[in-house]
């Protein structure tokens, strides 16, 4: 059996640079610690993160005397100055990239432009976005959705980072005739759409794609869903206990990805694993 | 035979505005009157502006003393500026479509946009929005040109008035993964997109296609060229002389239409012309 691995899966640079932060300032505190919502879309980091003395919290929560975290998502304006008021410290995880995707909005608001964001209304980075975009906005999810816009005669256009490039081509090929300007700020970030070509290439030349990373996670999801258009089974798993051996079964290559919040760690357990069921087959 | 027109074909607003104040100023000043450049693309149009003393000159014509009319396709604003200094009076008849591609242009160059403008750079419309774009400006007229179109932070684009949508949207989804942000004017007119897509239905329903218009018009060149998409054979006339009989031999239905510049009274000659050919060969 041959193993395909896509070679830049693993944690992305918002996800380091966001756990580096929080270890640091775990350490070196004698308060507590408390990230508002997880910090990111990992069930096993967070627990380990916990076991570290980092607290997952709510957003109204009550947090004087704790330092708050903002997650890698980002957080909307509002909770972000009672954190600031009411926290002994703040510290800024948010995803460089999401904080971007901020200030565009902000300045489209500032610009009069009716705001659409494409991307998934229920995902904190879009919760987070909307807050900075003010009243005048439209969230959308999918190309079909484009359809019964109204006009605007300003449209500004900000897109989930993990949105998958395709589908905004899509949405402006429906938007671009009947709209006076589009302003559109590309805010999918290069690590995501990379993974999911690299993602997309690896599925097309395997039976069976193993797309490693938590069931919360947006980018994740997006990989599997790329995967399975290709037309290969696609199992998404946490850990690799999860995989199920019988899912092998005459299957000659095996293809390798994992979400932008899947430590390393757990992507070498799974190739050990198979590794391991292909010996055994070998053997027998 | 069936002869299906197209009953919105004929002057669109520009042309129709910009002879009534060629008309207007003919008649009403006793100076001569130039007009710099055609003022719009239809040979058997000026000709007759010429029997009524409207004269056709260059850009660098002597306009001392004379009536200097600005065509419909707009020109730079250095040579708008002499004609303003020199003439005895200027009559702007550009299209006010046309003069908001140049507004469009100058606010983007004020914003430090990199300019993209999709359309024929020979066609005078093009060259005088290019007065306004300033230098950091790229002009293509294919979506595959956009292919080799380098990266740039900001990318402001304005489009031909009379260019098809659907080349605008792959133009679109060539660049949107690339670029950071593109802010995008929809310059296109909606005579003209209206008159392309009637073009291309009727192309579809019959054997042979007739559009009527100067050989020098884009928005003519256009309609030919989406009625041979439709696989349908094309004839682009200037006048109902031009129509060779033998194109007509077995033809069941026939449609009709025309360009932005082309008079009622040559649609209405193409359609007493065919009529004529039919009505000869019932009686034989």
């Amino acid at each position: 059996m041959e193993i395909i691995l896509d070679e830049g899966a693993g944690f992305c640079f918002g996800v380091e640079r966001a756990l580096k932060m929080t270890e640091e300032v775990a350490r070196a505190t004698q308060e507590r610690v408390y990230t508002i919502g997880p910090l990111i879309h990992n069930p096993q980091v967070i627990e380990e993160l916990k076991g570290e003395g980092v607290e997952v919290v709510g957003e109204d929560a009550d947090v004087h005397n704790a330092v708050s975290i903002l997650r890698t998502h980002g957080v909307a304006p509002a909770a972000e100055q009672r954190l600031r008021s009411e926290s002994k410290k703040v510290i800024d995880a948010t995803c460089p990239y999401v904080k971007k995707s901020h200030q565009y909005a902000e300045l489209l608001r500032k610009e009069d432009y009716h705001i659409l964001i494409v991307g998934d209304r229920n995902h904190p980075e879009i919760k987070g976005v909307l807050g900075y975009a003010g009243k005048r906005v439209t969230v959308i999810n999918t190309p079909e959705e484009a359809d019964t816009m109204p006009h605007y005669p300003k449209l500004g256009v900000i897109i989930q980072t993990t949105y998958p490039i395709e589908k905004v081509q899509k949405i402006l090929a429906k938007l671009v005739g009947r709209i006076t300007e589009i302003r559109v700020f590309n805010t999918i970030c290069d690590y995501t759409s990379d993974r999911q070509i690299a993602a997309a290439n690896i599925a097309r030349k395997v039976q069976l794609m193993y797309v490693i990373g938590g069931r919360n996670s947006a980018n994740t999801s997006k990989l599997v869903e790329i995967c399975k258009q290709q037309g290969t089974i696609t199992r998404l798993i946490e850990v690799a206990e999860e995989i199920d051996e019988s899912d092998l079964d005459n299957v000659e290559r095996v293809g390798i990805t994992a979400g932008a919040s899947t430590p390393e760690v757990r992507i070498s357990a799974v190739i050990s694993r198979l590794e391991q069921i292909a010996s055994a087959r070998v053997t027998h």
